[in-house]
C-alpha cells in the first residue's frame, strides 16, 4: 500500500461542492472515478477542506491508497488523462508517509475571497469572483477585519447546519487589499466553521461600504448570533487556496517521482 | 448628434470575433442590439481592434454616435442592463470631441498574450490562455523578442489573408515574464498585422522550449516568410488590453458623466 498527497485545482461552478453524493455530481466523485480508471481500484480519497457548491481551488490537497506503487508524476498524468473534460486537475502528486491524512495531518488552511468592485457587471470574472458594484474601501475592510484575528468564538459567523462540536476557532490571519478593481480577501486559520469564510466577507463588505465600522464588527463577533452578521458572501468568490501540514508526517518514505514533486502553487 | 467613447470588456470564448457577420453571432452585433435596445436608434459602432474568433477583449474601445445625448453614465448602465447575459460588458463610458473615431484616433494598441506553463491540464484558466507543459525560459523569450522591436517587415509573422497595404509596422515594446505558473507576453504598437501577435507568440514558444534562440527569431524575421516562423498560438490566451489616442481628439467636448469616467483597467 502507497500513500499518494494529491494537489488539487478545480474550478466549482460544475459542481455541487468537494464531497460525494447520491443525485449530484461531486469533484470527490470524478477524481475516484478517474483514479478508478487508471489503476482499477476502487479508492476512496479524503480532502483537506469539504468545499460548498460552486467554490473553487487552487490548491485542494487530497490523500489516498494504492494497492499498487506508481511513480507519482505517473499518478498525477494518468488521472489527469481520465478525468478531462471535467474541470479538475492534479497539478501535483507525491508519495508520502503512511501517516500523512490530507484532513487530519492539515495544521493551516489558507482562502482567498475575490471581490470585483465597480459598475459593470462581470465578464472575464463571471462566476469566478463576487461581483459589488458600491464602491469598497478596502483599507477599512483591512482594519476591521483585524478584530477577528485569534482565539473567538465564531457563532455569529457560522451556518445554522455548521456541524462542528464547538464554535471557537482561531484565525491566523486575514488581510484585505485592492488590486485596481479587484478587493482580494486572504484568510488562513487551522480550520473554519462551515460558511465562516463567506459570512465573514459578507460583513466586511458592509465596513467597505461605509455602514459598518471596526466597532461593529466587534459587537458582532461577541453577540455569538449568526442574525448579527452581514449577508453570506456568494460561494463563486471562494478559492480553497492551500494547506501547510505537520512536516514529520509529511516526510516522503520512498519518493518515485524524480523530482517531479514542486507544487505549482 | 453627440460622440461617445465606450471601453469594452469581453469573454471572447462565445464569439465568432468582433466584426459583424451574417450568420454568427459577434461582439458588434450584441453590442448594436443591447443599443438599439436602449434608445432605439440603430447605430453602428466603430472598434479599435478587430479582434479574432475567441480573443478575449479588458480594453477594447468603441466610438459610435447617437443623435440623442445622455449623461455618458447612463449610456454605459443602459447598454450593460440590455446587453446582459452575453459576455460583454461596458466598463467606461464618455463623451468625447466628434472628430474622435475608436480606430482612426488610435495611437497605440496594446496586447497580453497568457501562457500557463505546467504538467496539469487548465481548469480555472480553460480557454483563457493557451497550456504549455514543456518547460519554458522566460528570460530567454524576453531576450529574443527583442529582436523584434523597432520598425520591420514583419511578413513572416503575417496571416496569408491580412489585408493591411503594407507589411512594415512598428513594434514599440514587447516584455516577456513570469509571474508563477504563468508567462505572460505584453505588446504594444500603433496596429498590427492579422495574427501577428499569435504568430510571434508561437515563435517566442519555440525559444522558450530551447529549441531556437535569440539568432533564430532574428533570421525567421528577415526571412520575410511566414512558413519560416512558429506555429500560430491559439486565440484563447490573446488579451486586447487597451488603446491609447491622441489627446487632442480625445479632450471631452461637453461632459455629461459627473466623474463617472475613470477607466476601469
Amino acid at each position: 500500500m502507497t500513500r499518494y498527497k494529491l494537489t488539487i485545482e478545480y474550478d466549482g461552478t460544475d459542481f455541487f461542492g468537494w464531497q460525494r453524493q447520491k443525485e449530484q455530481i461531486s469533484v470527490q466523485e470524478v477524481l475516484e472515478d478517474a483514479i478508478f480508471k487508471f489503476c482499477g481500484e476502487p479508492v476512496q480519497v479524503f480532502a483537506s477542506g469539504r468545499t460548498d457548491s460552486g467554490v473553487h481551488a487552487f490548491g485542494q490537497v487530497v490523500s489516498m491508497d494504492l494497492k499498487r506503487e506508481f511513480p507519482a508524476f505517473k499518478v498525477r498524468e494518468a488521472i489527469n488523462f481520465h478525468i478531462r473534460p471535467a474541470k479538475v486537475a492534479v497539478v501535483d502528486a507525491e508519495i508520502v508517509n503512511d501517516d500523512f491524512h490530507a484532513r487530519f495531518s492539515a495544521t493551516e488552511r489558507s482562502y482567498l475571497y475575490r471581490i470585483v468592485n465597480r459598475r459593470a457587471h462581470l465578464v472575464l470574472d463571471h462566476k469566478r469572483a463576487w461581483f459589488v458594484p458600491q464602491q469598497l474601501n478596502a483599507d477599512a475592510m483591512h482594519e476591521a477585519a483585524q478584530a477577528l484575528v485569534g482565539v473567538h468564538d465564531f457563532s455569529s459567523f457560522r451556518a445554522k447546519d455548521c456541524q462542528a462540536k464547538s464554535p471557537i476557532k482561531s484565525i491566523n490571519q486575514i488581510s484585505v487589499g485592492r488590486v485596481g478593481e479587484e478587493i482580494r480577501i486572504e484568510l488562513s486559520a487551522r480550520s473554519f466553521l462551515y460558511h465562516q469564510v463567506r459570512n465573514i466577507a459578507g460583513s466586511l463588505k458592509k465596513v467597505g461600504i461605509g455602514k459598518w465600522t471596526k466597532e461593529d464588527i466587534k459587537r458582532v463577533l461577541e453577540a455569538k448570533d449568526r442574525s448579527q452578521a452581514g449577508e453570506m458572501a456568494p460561494a463563486w468568490g471562494l478559492y480553497f487556496v492551500g494547506v501547510k501540514f505537520d512536516p514529520q508526517e509529511e516526510d516522503v518514505g520512498h519518493d518515485l517521482s524524480a523530482g517531479e514533486s514542486a507544487t505549482a502553487q
